[in-house]
């Protein structure tokens, strides 16, 4: 599992952003190895208000940490 | 989905923070695309304080990003 | 929407701190504009320490922001 | 209310720690202005495991912005 | 318990991220130093939802660090 | 209560966690001075999967505020 990540540059900020929802379902596919039990609990937080927007949180510090190693795209891509 | 942003720039600190609440929003896209799903719960999220506060706290995390990326706007716009 | 946020910059640290607190709102009252819901809301959250702990929270995010803008006011004031 | 807080400079890091706590202290101060009530609430979260971890989550946050206004203490107080 | 870790620094993104799944955990092997028990609390937070959101959480806060200590790996691996 | 932390300054990365998980602790003893009660709580977290992974969340904050004291350790110890 070492080769899926590679570079934390990004042509874009979008991409970045994709990344980053990226890095966040690493963690949970980490802790919980098993698909067909990931699979199962995906309508547990994909239809919870609570449990999107703590979804959104990990994104946000995950974007974050993208943003800064790409020099927040500030001389374009 | 790669073209709904293409810069983390802004003239000003409240176009970032507009920009902020975007990038908030993005993520629960992402994990929820399907629409109607996302209507149902927004009642859920909207009439409720603690739902709402979780929300400022996203929006806290990536107006830090974006303030980061715009220098603080310490030059003016 | 775009001008009541026109510089992260304050005069002293508790300046700082007053704008840390109105950013916090500032998400709030964009995902639930609606003022009499948000009134309704106010009790609910005033009176219940985990609703408060979790404002704090994002107030303290939103002043790391603005501290960092300010250079942490070294120079005085 | 604007005199309260006149610096983030501390001579120790310890004081540093008792600044973070009393930034924390400050929003639910802020949020939630009557005294009376959040004497009340006080052993609701005091004795509680989760909210004086939500606490802790708090201060370390303020804690961080502090240490970086003091430039870490590292050359000494 | 000194020896375990020794470096921030990694060849790749990766094994960066690795290692901050590796801190995320020490942090609960400290506060419950019982192997039995993090075993019966393991299928606690591994089958819910909530739970591993909140993990992958952790581990966005350590990989950010991590990253900061790596340069964010931009002069390759 | 203001020797208890004189420097940010570890060793090694190892040494600058502990002092982390010593960082998180002290805000917990400083809003809960009772340590009767705190004993009295400690089961109620140290055994919830959930308090477990909200205490290595604070610990993460403080190693990253540690970590950039240090310099991320980079030149060895």
């Amino acid at each position: 599992m070492t080769e899926w990540l590679t570079t934390l540059t990004t042509a874009t900020p979008a991409e970045g952003y994709d990344l980053a929802v990226k890095l966040s379902r690493a963690a949970i596919r980490m802790t919980q190895p098993d698909a067909a039990v990931r699979d199962r609990l995906r309508p547990e937080y994909a239809e919870d208000a609570d449990s999107l927007i703590a979804v959104a949180q990990v994104v946000a510090t995950h974007f974050a940490t993208i943003a800064a190693a790409n020099g927040y795209w500030r001389t374009g891509s």
